[in-house]
């Protein structure tokens, strides 16, 4: 028994196994071969590996944002002089990685809490009390109906913040053009918490000295965290007058595709910039891009409010962040899978050897042997090399 | 040396290696493999290439969204008619992915920094002044303590912006009943970088005049845009008055699915609620949403604030986007996988083949050619085909 | 024709097709060929199985975060009291997952939009009125120049918020030191998509009971949700008192890994603290966190504001959810990826024992037959089985 076990295992571990070949000495054959094999070789070195580069780990980023407005706007409205600074024209303050800058807005100075007519925009007519239901309040009106038809408007009373804001006219041009030479700063920084890296937007040849004088150019400056909005707004395929006007939302893609293999330094950010929810393109549902804000302040004991509709861009700062390097893992599965796909070219010539080529009952001969045992007839046991043409000597002959 | 090499080139180009196989003609070995190995085909077939859709190559979505609410809320409090606009109730204005309805409130209105009692209400007692340390702040207190205790509430003076909020009685029936009937405006826009998609959820049968009259419904107006705030609540499985009473967190789920290999028109967004946190569950540690606001306003000189308390619906719009597109690289992946799966179904047969079956030795012999070499006797030199029974008059009879 | 295919069918069906290999007694082979099988073997089993964790698939989550802090913080400058409260000193209020804490401000009361000297820090000396261009704004400047240098400041006089916020100097000691006791509450759900899970940090072993008593920390409490902001900016590396002054950005990185083949209570989240774009370390370009924030009122019928500019903390909460679970695919995958790696390993043995060995030769013989067909001459068709010295009897003796 013990000798048993030790020849077993003496016999598994010395002796290796290895299939028996047939080697086709055919020029067609070997060619054709030979080029299907260096295709998949090409596929898995070439593709895989170097294009794909499929000896590598993935890792996508965590990161944060910080962004910081910069620059004073000027207006004069109704000989009113006033200069608008980041406090008020940016919300919110925080500086997130989503904002918006008022480049346009419609003022409604101390709404109190009253009664007042609708504003006669057309949506809300009334020709008689009846058509002002008492205490209820319309899908497009501003507030609660007391029953009343205004003559002077012909629109319903209703109860709330009086004046009511008019908004029909949109002002043009924007308010607040000047926003296109307003600066935007932007801190990004990112980790790859698989690979235990950290960067920033900052990079190496982004320092203190070159921070206080650069201004992003795709070209020149690419690097630059520093960004004019008109350029931002330009570079989106955006007209600043018109999106000034009525708003919009910009995607600012920070996108940062890094090969941890080589040195950290290539490592870099590429900034890109696209439209979001287009801009005037006809057939779009839903364009511009506008919110109200309200001040509140208590006069006179009253308790009012500055009601502000505001047209702005509303900025957003995606960051994209795809760090690759060199791992054993993928390596290996991207090889294993290669001789399974070399497994793929065997049986792709054979299919040609075996049927296609004249000889083709030749190579079957030599490749395989073949027995038949039926199972309902145990005794039986015939093996045969299938020799075409006259009956060899030995059966072995065909198997030479 | 030279007629050498090209030797060697030209009998690889010209060569070609195919292993040489046996075909066993037995029934149960012949259906038994067929079966294992349709198994595997099956499996790769179907589970990964049509289930898994295997030859797919998978990119995750940046996105943006915008929301924007609309209606209008009547309350009477005291007497006191106030209508609640969006600017109002809705927090912050910019309408970004994360905000909050409220739907009650406490307001304390007038609020100076100044001296008053603690809100008696049983975790700030006091018997003696000596129960107020001078210049302490408790844990549970609201302000930094004088070192008095106030006869009328028995409770420690503090310094702090007065009158102290009182929040033991949460309205019930909450105060913004109304924002049920509140729409939701959701625009979304989605990119797909690897495959330079762009969607946004106002798909192509979401025009201008559907979005007009629609509301949102999971049966009949899937991908309408617009929600009522009732229908978000009640789709995420909470009950509306208790969540409006104390507040709760919903995550609104677009879910984009898409399967590029059809045309982009099938890229559509799946609208999902579910409500985050729990809402009244038992056992439930932290239960409802609510956080302050604080006005900030000068009366007569004297800086004032009105705080209010905020119950509110906390929705989050939440992105999860996942595209799908044929790929050569994963195609070619499963492939070789599959291929190197139908290797193990080999081995499987195999074991079966030379262990389990009556006529295992006769298979052995046909599969294997032994060779013993000895490292220690390089001379001896056997070579032998293990043939049961009478010795064979040629060694290669067994062979055959 | 019909018995033809029935034939090819059953033929298919009963027949099982297995490699003939060679089994080679020789020690060093065996040993060799073994030692490599066994490296790969346990790569296979080791590396990709247990420690990858292969078999598994991933999800990655989509989450929701909820903060909310608490404390109270009492100042005395120039001699008036103040107390700060939540609603005071943390923006935005709603408790999202990117907040500020303030510790440290400069206020200026009482801007209005009128004519005031611009500040006297250098950056905006005049001489002359010619050095102030009428109804342009400098880059370093902030507001409009009206064209009159004034003599008392040697700046130029500006259309702005009067008076400009003086911030040539930070309060130091931060004006909010008591912010190092503040306490963050962290709540944060989790849903990983694919496996249909849903998880809070408010995990089984955290009650109501427990949240009530416990403060993070790393050894002793590592899941309450519950921190102290001192302890959270001294985990993450930074000096309290040098970040409340100037203001900086910290991560609190909610690390979910969960391996859903154990139970669900085992997924539990874990806190880490990183500074995002370091704090003072030399050679930063950009350090500190800061921003304005206005707010606005009316006094007198006049439009005015409280500017305050706020240094804090920028509390960012990362969410990286990653679960695993087993599933067929990548087991399946990672088999067929094996299988195919031990291919290679059958590769290098053969080349070993093809061409290393001194009895390569027989090796050789034994594992190839060999045919020569030249495509040119379709007649001569010679079978040769390459044996050494010599000649045979048979030419399948070295078949033998």
């Amino acid at each position: 028994m013990k000798s048993y076990i030790v020849e077993a295992v003496s016999s598994f571990l010395f002796e290796y196994e290895t299939p028996r070949q047939v080697l086709v000495r055919n020029r067609r054959v070997g060619i054709a071969c030979r080029l299907i094999q260096l295709g998949v070789l090409g596929y898995i070195i070439g593709w895989v590996f170097i294009y794909e580069k499929g000896y590598q780990n993935e890792d996508t980023a965590i990161y944060s944002v910080f962004t910081k407005m910069k620059g004073v706007a000027y207006t004069q409205i109704s000989g009113v002089e006033k200069v608008w600074d980041v406090s008020d024209y940016a919300f919110p303050d925080q500086g997130g990685d989503s904002f918006v800058v008022m480049t346009n807005f419609i003022i409604t100075f101390g709404q109190t809490q009253s009664k007042c007519p609708e504003l006669p925009d057309g949506k809300n007519n009334c020709n008689s009390d009846a058509d002002c239901e008492t205490g209820q309040i319309k899908r497009t009106g501003n507030g609660h109906m007391t029953g009343k038809c205004v003559n002077t408007t012909h629109t319903c009373e209703i109860v709330t913040w009086c004046p009511v804001e008019d908004d029909r006219q949109i002002p043009n041009p924007p308010c607040l053009l000047a926003a296109e030479n307003f600066t935007l700063f932007i801190k990004n920084s990112i980790t790859f918490p698989e690979f235990k890296v950290d960067r920033s937007n900052l990079v190496e040849s982004v320092d203190a000295s070159y921070i206080k004088r650069c201004l992003y150019h795709p070209a020149t400056d690419p690097l630059c965290p520093i960004f004019k909005l008109g350029d931002i707004v330009r570079l989106s395929g955006f007209n600043f007058t018109e999106v000034a006007r009525v708003g919009g939302s910009i995607g600012v893609l920070i996108d940062w595709e890094c090969d941890l293999d080589y040195s950290i330094q290539n490592c870099k950010p590429k900034y890109k910039f696209h439209g979001l929810y287009g801009s005037g393109t006809t057939g779009q549902a839903s364009v511009g891009y506008n919110f109200r804000k309200a001040n509140y302040y208590v006069e006179d004991k009253v308790q009012k409010r500055t009601l502000m509709k505001v047209f702005g861009l509303r900025i957003e700062v995606i960051v994209h962040g795809l760090a690759r390097k060199f791992d054993i893992i993928p390596t290996l599965t991207a090889i294993g899978s290669g001789v399974g796909i070399f497994g793929v070219a065997t049986v792709v010539c054979d299919l040609m050897l075996l049927h296609l080529l004249p000889k083709r009952n030749l190579y079957k001969n030599m490749k395989f042997k073949y027995t038949e045992i039926l199972d309902g007839e145990p005794d039986e046991t015939r093996m045969t090399d299938h020799c075409e043409g006259n009956a060899p000597l030995f059966t072995q002959q065909c198997d030479a």
